[in-house]
């Protein structure tokens, strides 16, 4: 049986050189369909088109209008094609607006060196059963954020007071994530996992949807199979804007993937 | 008189539709023309072509192919024109091949909020006269590196002692930056001060070239005029890649860049 994922970011060719996506009303979050979802439904795209470069290596996209659900177009240009990685260009539209312009960078994870000399520390996030299940969320937030159903996150309870009026103000959100339906998250999928949490600036007491204006995800390795560690941290709110960094661990133990966005505030 | 940078940026319309750029060869370093450099004449050539959004929001490149001194061509493609932000596609060639292919959301810095909530500290750096000036170094240095001659660098000498076979294993590189010739460096700037400094894997004694997949530069503000202070980490190194984290302050102590970039570890 075919994963959620697989299902919801499924692409057929068009005849046109598109390959048409058809966006699942389950990833929907505030006024729009989630970014992370949208750059896993053009990674995959990117994938398909050089399948001799399977992984993403630098992906890089920028956000142009709101995406809705419902049928999506993706046009895909290879820029340069080398030995070890190959670079695309990649948009996604929707009615002749295009959503999300992306470069890409792709090859293959399997093929690196194996080498590892990282001075990061994973995030120190209490046992699953000690965590705040995502589940509890109020019915309000889970209706204007459907979003929520396809993961079962499990939110450090250090970094959750936001979700009962007492955020800590560092500017910190962490958490376990697993896909709902139980099945790993692919390299490709990396992508989602890096634009899946609450905004972190939930934690500073600022709740609202924040527009993504950039995220840039490096992939560094393929994910062992398993629960994963994500952790979300801002340091630097400013001119109605913040940068969100993220850290996707495996169970493993790697950094598996490391993330930038910058987004805009919510209004208050 | 016009600045050694807007000299060596400068563009001119070549009438079909195209901005015709003369690299100079004063950036080169290693087997290259500098990225930073070549990000900047990209970035003053969107600035160009949307006069009313005049700074860099966010930036993102990705390198194709070595560069050399000598013509190159600069098209760009608007994506989206926005009331407060524009987003545009552009890339740098030579001889019809293409050597960076970027992303870019431009909007007028000096019309965003005032507010600032940072965290983030500035880099502790010793007073300018007790750090190591980069006109220090070996002739050899100097000579593969023409790029040094274009900034005026004090080094943190907590950081700098890869200069002398000593590297602190940290992963670390700090110093105050000018332009050589006194002149401020503007917002469009900061897209080249981003990677200026050599590569952070010096720290961690791994010396050599070390060639960038991706760049991603946030402007987050005007800078003051007056040194800057440009601090550049690597928390993980792993698969033959790392991620180098590079932060740009100015005189006011405001954080007014933030840049990460993927690169290949040199080879040893």
């Amino acid at each position: 049986m075919p994963s959620e994922w697989d299902s919801h970011t499924a692409l057929t060719a068009t005849g046109d050189g598109l390959l048409g996506a058809e966006l699942d009303p389950g990833w929907v979050v505030g006024g729009g369909v989630n970014g992370g979802y949208l750059l896993g439904v053009v990674g995959r795209a990117v994938a398909e088109t050089i399948p001799a470069k399977p992984h993403p290596l630098s992906v890089s996209a920028y956000y142009l209008s709101a995406a809705r659900p419902g049928p999506a177009q993706v046009s895909t240009r290879l820029l340069r094609e080398g030995g070890s990685v190959t670079t695309v260009s990649a948009e996604l539209a929707q009615e002749g607006a295009t959503r999300i312009a992306v470069l890409a960078t792709y090859g293959d994870l399997g093929a690196l060196p194996d080498d590892v000399a990282t001075t990061a520390e994973p995030p120190a996030i209490p046992p699953l059963e000690e965590c705040v299940p995502g589940s509890l969320a109020p019915e309000e937030t889970r209706r204007v954020a459907p979003l929520m159903e396809r993961f079962d996150l499990r939110f450090d309870p250090a970094c959750v007071g936001w979700a009962v009026g007492e955020p800590s103000g560092r500017g910190h959100i962490q958490a376990w994530f697993r896909m709902a339906d139980g099945h790993d998250v692919d390299p490709v999928g990396l992508l989602m996992v890096c634009d899946a949490l609450p905004p972190v600036t939930f934690d500073l007491g600022r709740p609202g949807w924040a527009p993504t204006l950039e995220l840039t995800v490096h992939v560094r390795a393929v994910p062992a199979p398993g629960w994963l560690r994500v952790s979300h941290r801002t340091r630097n709110v400013a001119g109605g804007m913040f940068e969100e960094d993220c850290e996707v661990w495996d169970s493993a133990g790697r950094l598996v993937a490391q993330s930038r966005q910058l987004a805009m505030q919510p209004r208050a």
